[in-house]
């Protein structure tokens, strides 16, 4: 691993990226850098000032950490970001290739070649190379195993295995072992002689001849303690362990919730097979919340910023699709009362309050049950009580803020009845929303689902729906 | 500190909950508890089995880690919450504060008396403190300020200055300095002397007299070199310093970056003032994912699943008003075309497909606008591709899905110019959701606002004012 070559300042990863731009800008760089084999010799380009642009980016990037080189390309525009590509070091595409999102990592992998993707790849341990597997070719992977060792290409394959929820994804296999019945004096010297630890050591793993998790030695133990004790008389024998299965969420949880640094992994059988380290918990909480962020906003994933049109729009049809579809049911609901509508026209423009309001209140209602059922704090006996809450709250809600429409509305079109209708519609699609508000992310739970996905658009489709069925049902049967 | 217990498996906390529901469940034992006072000596009260129950329950908390009794307090009603902190030993009252939600936390200060809370906060470090203090009545911060020696009433004093979101609120002033003139072995015997060392300890800082930190000696480092060199000549200086003032957020994501587990924070003039953890940076980057997602769901703070009524309406009246007011304007602009729409009541029916749309269009954009804001990856230059990017996106969506309406239209109500009519309604719908979701987050982020908050609320009603004018008034142009 090169040296990691951090930056003064939290925010000088910015700046980095604009002196970088600002170099990129002169002199037609990107053009002569990436369409090499088309520019004539032009004297402008072979001009030494033009030459030692090139040395000055290159320098500039030699002193990059890996991560900030992968944040300068997610900002540039492909050609700059190519540009910019070819002047990384060989030895260090693989860490940045690691480092950048999925989108932007692919733009990376159609511009090289095959035999750079295989030399890249061999820079990587075998739980780094699985997170990449996915976006390689068919041909480079192949190269890539031939190129391992036995032991390390049985691990490529057990790391591939794994769902990316599951703890065996965010899997480490590079750890220290020692026996419980060596003096701490004995283990103090054999790290010496490892000369490097792997990063994130914050205890050493004690197992038996069988490779079976003993316990842990804390490094702090190990430095407090006096020299002469044993392993055996100052390790942890109550410590966490993970299993390949277990759910990456719940292992998060369980680092956040005892400030562990890392966490043994172990098979059934109770061997130690590897690690989890935080910083790839740290790494899988901010990826879970943004891909929930990104599904609320309607993106099926990550998006590059200078993605093509083209890849743009496949990123985002599928929820417009579904948007249509619920949108055109709602608009047949409408189609049902269109004799009323024409006999009291107010009705069209009073019906989008009613369904607006509800879905707004419904998803207030998912977003607090999503949160609580992601926290396993939802029983049987609690799901009543919270159905109970919702609706006491629907009412209220429905008789305060319906009563005020349904004031102004009396006002607005000097009929006493419409503004009755009007509270009314809006209190019992309140009800509606409270109502599938609690029952749709309980189900899709129930149902093994992911209730952050698509329970927003539910909601939005029954309230929506149900809100103009109701208001224009109930204006039927009283008004026209 | 008491030693940390942690659980067998991360599942193994909500198998607590459910035992511990269990015990609650049996023999009134929540009612006995909670209004001791009130309740007659009721022989069953008194009976051995009831005595056992408790014993029972006040055993399995004391088994549990603090994180893990927090967790069972968030997920039980508020009279078995209570029964159960009750229950909890008095010296781990501080810890298990700490680390439940807010309006938990109020429930449970709310029940305490203010003795026991300055005890409680007795137990505490002065940053722990600090997370505290903004909960706690004035009478207990002064019981509280009045008992810390000198030293910590100023550490205090200064945590809680410290914005929250600013890297002085996540400060820990727990640290283990040394000089660069020593040998490693003089280091390891100075460690030894210490008994424990601070929690995710895995680098010493080094400073020189005047406390000014001159670099970082980083654990392994110490195990791996020979005990004869000096910590000069081992050390890193080429460290990431954090100040007080730099923002929560960039100190993040430096922490994911160069994947740290601790780093120092200096005052402005270099000198080394307390460190941040990595498990502080985990807590944080979860809390602002689940603070976003909660504004996106229309909530302004986390939940207290058994909150009263009144708790939760209050939490959630803000953006329902919010709404109402951009509801009614949306109706007005309706009510503007009421001729129209008496005229041609399809239009009624038509009108919410074009105004959804553009609002599911433009929470795309926005979400990906404003993730790429987040990261600081837009310049002036990349905006304007973005915003032709967008368009061209805008115009495509409106052509094709535009174009399918359009026919459904058509052959729905055997009209083709309404058809055209809703086909160029869409496109124009679209074209304002591109505009204004590149435009809403880059103004509000020049104007130092947080983008997250709020942009989708303004989208949304822009498209639907919008879409209802812009469809309405195509009508009214060509159709009535």
């Amino acid at each position: 691993m090169p040296e990691i070559r951090e930056s003064a300042a939290p925010e000088s990863v910015q700046e980095h990226l604009r002196e970088i731009q600002a170099l990129l800008d002169k002199q037609q760089l990107v053009e002569s850098l990436v369409h090499k084999q088309e520019m004539p010799r032009h004297e402008l380009v072979e001009s030494l000032v033009h030459k030692q642009h090139v040395a000055e980016l290159q320098n500039k990037l030699d002193a990059l950490h890996p991560a900030d080189i992968a944040y300068v390309l997610e900002a540039l525009p492909i050609d700059e970001r190519l540009a910019v590509w070819d002047l990384v070091k060989a030895g260090r595409d693989g860490e940045i290739l690691l480092e950048v999102s999925d989108p932007v990592r692919d733009t990376l992998i159609a511009y090289m070649e095959p035999a750079e993707l295989v030399a890249a790849a061999e820079t990587l341990d075998t739980d780094e190379l699985a997170d990449l597997a996915p976006g390689l070719p068919d041909e480079v992977m192949q190269g890539v195993f031939q190129a391992l060792p036995v032991e390390e290409r049985e691990q490529l394959r057990s790391a591939m295995s794994y769902d990316e929820d599951a703890v065996g994804a965010l899997m480490d296999f590079d750890l220290v072992t020692i026996r419980d019945d060596i003096t701490l004096e004995v283990v103090l010297r054999y790290l010496r002689r490892l000369e490097e630890l792997p990063d994130h050591t914050d205890q050493i793993f004690v197992v038996d001849r069988a490779e079976y998790l003993k316990g842990v030695l804390p490094v702090n133990t190990l430095l407090v303690n006096d020299p002469d004790r044993r392993v055996a008389d100052v390790m942890k024998t109550d410590v966490l362990r993970l299993t390949p299965a277990d759910k990456a969420a719940e292992a998060a949880q369980a680092f956040e919730r005892y400030d562990l640094v890392t966490a043994p992994i172990v098979d059934d059988n109770g061997k130690l097979i590897g690690r989890v380290t935080v910083d790839a918990v740290l790494d899988y909480v901010r990826e879970a919340a943004e891909n929930d962020r990104l599904k609320l906003g309607g993106l099926r994933q990550e998006e590059d910023i200078f993605a093509s049109v083209w890849a743009s729009v496949r990123n985002r049809w599928t929820w417009l699709a579904v948007n249509l579809v619920t949108a055109f049911i709602a608009s047949r609901v409408i189609g049902l009362f269109e004799d009323s509508i024409e006999k009291l026209v107010a009705l069209a423009a009073l019906m989008p309050i009613v369904s607006g309001i509800g879905g707004n209140s419904g998803n207030q209602t998912i977003t607090m049950i999503v949160r609580a059922l992601a926290l396993g704090q939802i029983s049987q006996a609690s799901a009543r009580a919270l159905l109970t809450k919702e609706i006491a709250i629907a009412l209220l809600n429905g008789v305060v803020w319906g009563g005020i429409i349904g004031v102004f509305t009396m006002l607005l079109y000097r009929s006493v009845l419409l503004g009755l209708v009007m509270t009314a519609a809006m209190t019992l699609n309140l009800l509606v929303a409270a109502l599938f508000g609690v029952f749709i992310p309980m189900l899709m739970s129930k149902l093994g689902r992911d209730p952050a996905v698509g329970s927003s658009v539910l909601i939005t489709a029954i309230t929506d729906s149900g809100g103009f069925f109701i208001f224009l049902g109930l204006a039927t049967l009283f008004l026209v």
